[in-house]
């Protein structure tokens, strides 16, 4: 799989005159792709059912005269004005029953049936118009689902959704009661008309109601991805793209994908250190100009597995952006680091966002390739290099890893739904258990929780998923290399209750949960052999072998040789432990990581980047700050 | 007074066949009580007028045939759904004018009449149908008032409510607007259907405005209970109960308990400590598994006061809960250890919550005495330890102590309503003395705020009294004593101005408080002799002696022998060192507590409790973590 | 001009019997203004149309005959219960949509053209009634507008009235989309009716959006005012003023004081420090009773500009306020050191805010210069110091000073609009730089932005001026002494866009910031020779000279010998070394003030406050906390 470069541009705000210059500072610049079209509704339908083409034929022809590719973006994150005309109740509401009004973008519902048919048309006109144009190489379906929490809508027409989704899925309001043990506290229906979305409660309602409006929510997510698909599908050849953002859990993007090509996502490192994800001050001071070291590869290898195999970045941080809590510069060299490690861990294609920094409205102060006034700015350069790079270097061919990590959307909702301590959620443990299998130095695998064949790897993780798959526990019935299950994995049914016989049910290994604790900041549970619990725990009976206790004496991790159960959230050290012992058990050579250096292998070569603010030394050769290093895998 | 346990149970969460087998194992362990119902009108109505207690009647047969007592429950704080369709409007409102809805409990509005008539036919149908069955030995009306922030409401209905209960208390806008003051600001009414909800103003309502809304709220709560209480008394002989909830100050206890029998309150030492007492970082992780050492004992006496004399706990946790922030398991020995200081503070039932821990819905993470699995969970063998011990000891009889704390709901509104300083409210400052008092080793009686004899006791303290009552004030005329009162004592008139003399109006005692100040956490005001005055201090002057200053000469406390004035709010040693001194010249002995230890005096027992996680020599005998020790009383 | 003493009364509080004595009183403590009426609509006018002048006639007669010298407030700020039957539309709305009701103060939006003109009308009746009494000596319209936040309203006159102002500030629809560059994110509209107010936007909403929205808020607070003095000036020769607040920055001032005679404002330093001043732990202790050194000299300079010259204090903190966080009583001094600093900037009268403590009501706590009981509170005697003094000093004369600080309140909102770094705001730059010279013991004129001439001063200071205005620009272009600009200056246009050729646009001075970045606390940029920029950071370039530059070699100051731009947020020692470079350059002497020590220069006088808890030496005289001295000027 070849790799490529390419950018995100807006014909729409520069002159048309200007439009040839770009392109050809672009190509000069060795870009492929360029994505435009996704934000320009109200150019292309200036009036309901009045389309203006012209103006997009002579921009995805002087783009393609420049030889550039173009990625074609459908603009249903933005619809006009005009279109709360026609459909006022077309905006999503909040959990406080306000509706989100237009004004900025993403002003719509997800389940309102009236703006689903609206992006149907829009989709299949721009199908009908540029489905088979030579220039068109790709398309983009909407923008970042989800992106400014837009998943969940507490609008009636969420309401009526949900209310036919729940009648579809329990035939009677006696099923659903009984499913979701509605006896306690008298909450039984007679109707499905009766039920309301769980919001605005006196306390909180049943898990069993919000999980089903989480599910109900991400399968409205799907919907509306696929009324697009279905409209380009007959109509091009090209593939079908989403462009994710980072840390969004809402929806199941693995549903999403299966409908898509590929799959992408939108990389703002420094951005998402500053306002996503968690981190000690001085992580979040070393890697301010950086970001977080393992946040990117863990959402490529997460994005390449929703994208079975087939990876993008469609917009890929250059500078400064606008929108995080403090929005300093990037490191000299993060926007190649940035990009060759999207290709070390599957990309294959990173595109910056955005060719110049427009000087008006929402984004004024989020950079591009260019400044404002087509000066260059710094990532510019540093795109070039990549480019240079790129075509002088082989391609690059994936290895499956030795490493699995299970994660699961619809475990993340059950966590929010009940996190049962303060700030706990599903991202952290998953991630936690991330970041300490590339302290080790392997290269990981993301595997959606359906997966039923683990034999590629050695090893594998299973944090936090709420409920076992079937294909799941079959795969680790006859697995061979060591997984690791738990803590909070396998302990509730599909409908949010604990089962009976209590959890987990692993194949072959008798081990009860018989008391969860969720346990303050200030508190752990000590470890023989030093380390500790932080966060959960979980108490374990059972006539499994203990392979690990509490310095108190209850079992820490339990189960045989091959299928382990873990009882509670380890801290960095003792999750550095724990893998060392298993990688030794599963016979996974580990690597000494120095500070702020991560490894990634391919196929073949293996690349190291330096996250760090100093140089570091990797057998001999120094890797400077923001420095990329390849070698041959060895 | 023999002393009981008991548990909670709800058979409707489990199949018939269990029931038997259920009540067996409760009468084996021990247990004399069970408290059934109080979420099951969806069962017992199922359809508006259409009952059905045939499942009830069972229920309570069994129980019953195993020799077990009922506490039956009033179900009125879980309307069914159906309710919401004969009266839409019965919901509370929130302050910020949102409804809150179906989908959890407590989604009612005391001030909705129609509702009310709702639990008057409930109620009276349940007595007419258990008042007088054998089995049936106590009842307790609706669950936890005021749990989920329920008092206060902005509803029409509370509005209007509002308006008549203000037009009988002032009989004329004139009166209305003379009292509150409403010169200031223009704001006088020429009607009272001008008047609103003192919710959403523009900046601070008038205190007056707030004051009759709080007093008019907790009226509501009084005049909902009594409703029921009017409805049962006919129909049965047993003793009516509420269960209290802990650190709910929102409506008038002392009111609520007067019409019933017996006050219950429903103890969750570790679920509160984590959610609703202050506390340093150390006492949180100290005290983490145990609760907070002194918030058991303090809301024993004071439900003890509501009572009358009569006290029960009618849900006490045995382990980890689902809804405080953080939920962990309690030390081994807890369960044993509060329900032994239960009793030492006079209750004469301990039912635990629940007795088997339901696999759904809101509360799946909430303990019970077993798993649900039915196995045992680590509280039932401590269950059945106490049971056995209450065999082998003599009843106890409450002594009335020797030392005194006057708690008054009103004042707490008011010092919500006028806290002057961010975050005073006056629980903490009771709450500070009284931990005082206990840190000397003393047992407190907690005296209503009508109190009218003081004689039995050698010390009273009157911390934060908004208004005097005429009775204290005549009591504290002839009391022989020491009392000390203030701060922020008798410093306001009932509608809540500055009174004329400026007060407090101390018999025989010249003294004024000239100006109060707040103070921030980061300042103190030092006193002569060391020690200091946090968060509120008093400027005090008269021709009362002054026995104690701050540094730089002003009074700290002035008054008489009897009778003297507290001008601030004294740091814990400063505390010690008040009450020790008061102590000394009332000639009651006091303790040296070693840490984590309490005591609590009986008419004929003394009873020590460890709440520290080691063990404490006590006069020679090692007390272990979460130890309980009993001697005679010295 | 003449230094003077006042009070703030409100005779409708008191019994009439008590008004000859209070008067008297006041006179003898030197007092020469008493403001009163501004809260008095609901006596005034009892019923709509129906007007009572009776009581406030013998008000007026009574405190004239004590010759006093009334200031006449206008009571719109109160508007009585009867208004809202009238006008049921005429609240504003908070940004969540929901009315701002009855029951306090300021519950009028000022958009609402109803109650316009009913505060027409009343200013009119009392113009006509006291516009010639001998005894009224000055009006106060309104009260402290934007107070509780009531500048923004998101109501339906808002919504309708930005409508009309958008069509006549654009004319067409296209050129609005333009100026914003609504072709972002499809936003663009098709008529101004389809335009919203920017709240509750699904995300962020376009910057030129709410720049106009609070462009246009700020000129009703401008129309609003005018209304009243339209009414008033042909009724009365008198000086029409109004009270303005502390760090209100949402209405442009100058502009509302083009319209006015005097500025006035309400000082509450220790409520300030409390409630809106950032400070550090220390400095938050240290000045707990004394509020921060700098915040009463930079309003005193601040409303002096407002006021063309013309400053009062209107209400004087005299003892502890009710409404902030804490409320500690001052330091004993402090109400003397108030007034004098007061006088030392400028004010011709200090009114104290209130005579006498009411003892009922929104302010029961709010202390006054007598206490309820009639008593005097500790400010009294102060109050009567100061007058005595006054009468044995001569008349100050304001120098224009050598230093000036260009202030800006639509920068200000430019600021807020776009802060670019979570909790950014353009009052803690300015304040930041106002300190820094303040420390230098310079006496600081505050200049608004479209000053014409700085040639009165050897060193300017513009920090954050998002625009420079023609006359400005123009006034630099001449300029002989040495103006610092930046940072964040000049770098956007009027439609809140980036300008082509990027900013500054600085006379004869190439230099332009090419990308800013935004920091969080932990970060700084570290300078040669030490000291560091926080929170904010521009990339400069351009062939100007290099005065200072980062540690590693980046422009952090450029410009010639008279007009520099700064790069960056200094800390305060950086900002010391930069303000003592300037001052070298421009010959400007400077002073070493010891810890809490502030000076302020007059034509003829030099004044020192001493802010700290200790007493300092200043040139061998001791000055005690609290303490003011004054020496000749040197
Ligand atoms: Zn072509
Ligand atoms: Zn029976
Ligand atoms: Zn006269």
């Amino acid at each position: 799989m070849p790799r490529t470069l390419g950018v995100c541009y807006y014909p729409e705000h520069w002159p048309e005159a200007q439009w040839a210059t770009d392109a050809a500072r672009m190509r000069d610049t060795g870009l492929t792709w360029v994505r435009i079209g996704e934000f320009a509704w109200s150019l292309m339908e200036p009036a309901p059912g009045t389309y203006d083409w012209d103006w997009l034929d002579r921009a995805v022809e002087t783009l393609g005269n420049a030889v550039l590719k173009v990625v074609m973006g459908t603009p249903t994150a933005t619809p006009p004005r005009w279109m709360l005309d026609k459909l006022p109740d077309m905006l999503a509401v909040d959990a406080q029953g306000r509706p989100r009004r237009f004004g900025s973008r993403r002003h719509y519902d997800f389940s309102h049936p009236g703006y689903r048919e609206e992006c149907r048309r829009i989709a299949r006109a721009m199908g009908e118009r540029y489905g088979r144009n030579p220039h068109v190489a790709a398309w983009q379906i909407d923008n970042e689902y989800d992106c400014h929490d837009t998943t969940l809508s507490y609008s009636d027409a969420a309401r009526l959704g949900f209310r036919n989704w729940l009648a579809q899925k329990y035939q009677s309001p006696d099923a659903l009661n009984r499913a979701w043990g509605n006896v306690f506290w008298s909450m039984q229906y007679d109707a499905f008309d009766q039920i309301d979305l769980p919001n605005l409660t006196v306390t909180e309602p049943n898990p069993a109601h919000v999980m089903d409006f989480r599910r109900y929510s991400s399968d409205q997510v799907v919907a509306f991805n696929r009324v697009q698909v279905d409209a380009l599908r007959p109509l091009t050849d090209a593939p079908l793209i989403h462009n994710y953002m980072g840390r969004t859990l809402t929806f199941d993007h693995y549903r999403v994908g299966a409908d898509l090509d590929i799959a992408a996502w939108d990389s703002y490192p420094i951005g998402f250190l500053s306002d996503r994800i968690e981190g000690t001050k001085k992580e979040k001071q070393t890697f301010l100009r950086q970001g977080h070291p393992d946040n990117q590869a863990f959402h490529h290898d997460l994005y390449r597995a929703v994208g079975k195999g087939r990876l993008w970045v469609m917009e890929q941080q250059p500078g400064p952006v606008n929108w995080a809590p403090y929005n300093p510069a990037p490191l000299p060299g993060m926007a190649r680091l940035w990009a060759w490690e999207a290709f070390a861990h599957g990309a294959e294609a990173v595109c910056y966002f955005r060719w110049r920094q427009a000087p008006f409205a929402q984004e004024q102060l989020h950079a591009g390739l260019l400044r404002p006034d087509s000066q260059p700015a710094p990532a510019l350069a540093e795109a070039a290099q990549v480019a240079e790079e790129i075509a002088q270097m082989p391609d690059l061919d994936q290895a499956t890893g030795n490493v699995a990590l299970i994660f699961d959307y619809e475990s993340a909702w059950a966590w929010d739904t009940q996190p049962q301590g303060a700030d706990f959620e599903m991202f952290r443990l998953a991630f936690a258990a991330y970041r300490a299998l590339r302290r080790a130095g392997l290269s990981v695998d993301i595997l959606p929780p359906d997966t039923g064949d683990l034999s590629p790897y050695k090893l594998v993780l299973a944090p936090g998923l709420m409920t076992l798959s079937d294909p799941l526990r079959a795969a680790l019935a006859t697995y061979h290399g060591i997984a690791l299950v738990g803590p909070r994995s396998d302990l509730k049914t599909r409908d949010m209750a604990i089962p009976m016989p209590m959890g987990p049910h692993l194949p072959d290994t008798d081990v009860t949960v018989t008391l969860v604790e969720s346990l303050p900041p200030s508190d752990r549970i000590r470890l023989q052999g030093g380390g500790a619990f932080r966060h959960w725990f979980e108490h374990l009976e059972g006539t499994a072998p203990v392979h690990l206790s509490t310095k108190d004496g209850r079992p820490a991790i339990m189960g045989g040789d091959h299928l382990r159960y873990l009882a509670g959230w380890p801290d960095d050290a003792t999750f550095d432990g724990i893998i060392g012992g298993l990688c030794d058990a599963a016979g996974l050579p580990t690597l000494q990581m120095p500070d702020g250096l991560r490894v990634r292998d391919t196929a073949t070569m293996r690349f190291l980047f330096n996250y760090g603010m100093t140089p570091v030394d990797w057998n001999g050769t120094t890797i400077p700050a923001a420095g990329v290093h390849w070698e041959a895998r060895p």
